[in-house]
């Protein structure tokens, strides 16, 4: 099978079919049509084997996570996720893995009606790189400079399971078959929050998804937005499997250090929290309350007994 | 030095600023606005280290070739390049390296006043994935698909230098410094057709850029517009370094089947043929008459002494 034999075979086949999709794969480049009023949103993201996801990650759940983590930066900007391109270098052509693969990537593509458009399929390493274009009604975006002193700040779910499931996966801790069954999606097939984050748009200041861990996420908000940030560590929603395993699983330093749980991270001002209320009753979203903005830079996480704690790592990082 | 560290140090400094561009590097996407009557094309390639170019290569070249292929797949749609993002996985931050990619990609950059809105940096075996995104008046895409019986074809220049220049590269043949200095370029620092395609809309009926070889190339457009075409080999453009080393370089079927060449194929109407001219004095572009597309599916290379002539190869494939 040769390269254009296997783009056929495999990335041929989606079910999406946008009607702003002029030309789509197959020639030197798709050509789109942009809806006036609205704003091109572009992000990409790189999965390497060995670095994002082990050798023997299950090959659907890699195709859904590269997919996933691109909607999640859509999500983060309250952007409708409308086509994407996809890098794939591959060290062979192993159909099984290919097939499965595919379907990971393309059930959640079908999710959410983005359409594959063109990419480059080369030999090489095993690396996944995907580029989502959104659109955004102008002048909407949720950015990261927003946050305003006052504002409360909002997490969409809890913190942490991404990091226990991994750390059982490498032998670090044990879960119990139903405690692993409750966390590893969130490690292997995260559910990005495509329509919380369009639902955001109005009513939250700024926002981010948590890629990095809380700390490194929501520090870039408040570097963008210079601004600084009260936490009630108490607040942190953490997951009845992380809360049993708090201690080995590195507590919070782990919870709000490691990342990798693709919620997203708000910040609302006063005047819109019943706004907040509404839109988490319509999709079904609990927005967690942690803390709130303040003029003075910096992040002061306050215990449960009132004391101030530092975390000791600030969020993961290539390179360090 | 860290990942944001490193984004920061080298990939903020880019000197061209666009005014369509509202949201750039630093948030979790960037924002474009996207003028009325125009639609967005978008492309992306891939280059691999030990596939694309040798370990050895110089940052610089890499740098710029990485962006050059994906403006030349903007010319070959008669697109004006816009914006884009860089996925760039890298075994250790090497500044030097860094440092000589960054000036060869801004450099070309610069010369196209085209934006870096984004990317990914990881750690992991070297690879450059590029995404270019750019505009073409709607509907005045140059496709695969338009080709017509009588259409008139052409290339933009010679063919087979950057495979002459590996070829030596390799060790395969010994070029002298003056050949080395006309051919090494074409291989390391090609640069894209930009000006020229989108000088070809309106006039030509399809387009293509030569990255595959000639022969499998042109086989795209013939498949895509469900024609054939006969060529007049000795029509096919050669640089008198080509024809020095013709033989043991390969001839016919190393230039019409290696690639690399970065120009580009173009089908055009009897009745468009002045115009075309008339583009080639304006742009300073010398259009290659080489043959004609036909009803009959399939290329007739037909030699200097009206003989028929097959190629051994049909171009670069990934795992062949």
């Amino acid at each position: 099978m040769n390269e254009f034999e296997l783009i056929q075979r495999y990335f041929w086949r989606q079910t999406v079919v946008r009607q702003d999709v002029a030309i789509a794969i197959g020639d030197d480049a798709a050509v789109i049509d942009i809806p006036a009023g609205y704003q091109l949103v572009v992000s990409t993201d790189v999965l390497v084997e060995g670095v994002h996801f082990p050798s023997d990650a299950a090959a659907q759940a890699i195709g859904h996570k590269a997919l996933a983590v691109n909607l999640s930066d859509m999500a983060a900007m309250g952007a409708e996720p409308a086509w994407f391109t996809l890098n794939l270098s591959l060290p062979d052509v192993d159909e099984n893995w290919l097939e499965a693969f595919c379907r990971g990537m393309f059930d959640l593509a079908g999710e959410y009606n983005v359409q594959l458009i063109g990419g480059d399929t080369v030999k090489g390493p095993r690396t996944i790189g995907i580029q989502i274009n959104g659109l955004v009604p102008t002048g909407q975006a949720l950015t990261r400079s927003g946050a305003a002193s006052g504002d409360y700040i909002y997490v969409t779910g809890t913190l942490g399971d991404a990091a226990l499931a991994l750390a059982h996966h490498q032998g670090k801790l044990t879960l119990t078959e139903d405690e692993q069954q409750k966390v590893s999606s969130r490690l292997h097939t995260p559910e990005p929050r495509v329509r919380i984050g369009q639902g955001l748009r109005g009513i939250a200041n700024s926002a981010i998804d948590i890629s990095d861990g809380l700390a490194a996420d929501l520090g870039h908000i408040l570097e963008m937005s210079k601004v600084g940030a009260r936490l009630n560590m108490p607040d942190i929603p953490l997951s009845s499997v992380y809360r049993t395993h708090f201690e080995v699983a590195g507590g919070y330093a782990t919870a709000v250090g490691f990342g990798d749980d693709y919620e997203l991270c708000i910040t609302v001002p006063g005047d819109k929290t019943d706004k907040l209320e509404s839109i988490g009753l319509e999709l079904g979203c609990r927005f967690y309350l942690i803390g709130e903005i303040e003029s003075e830079a910096g992040i002061r996480w306050i215990t449960a007994d009132g004391e101030r704690w530092e975390p000791p790592s600030h969020g993961y990082s290539h390179f360090r």
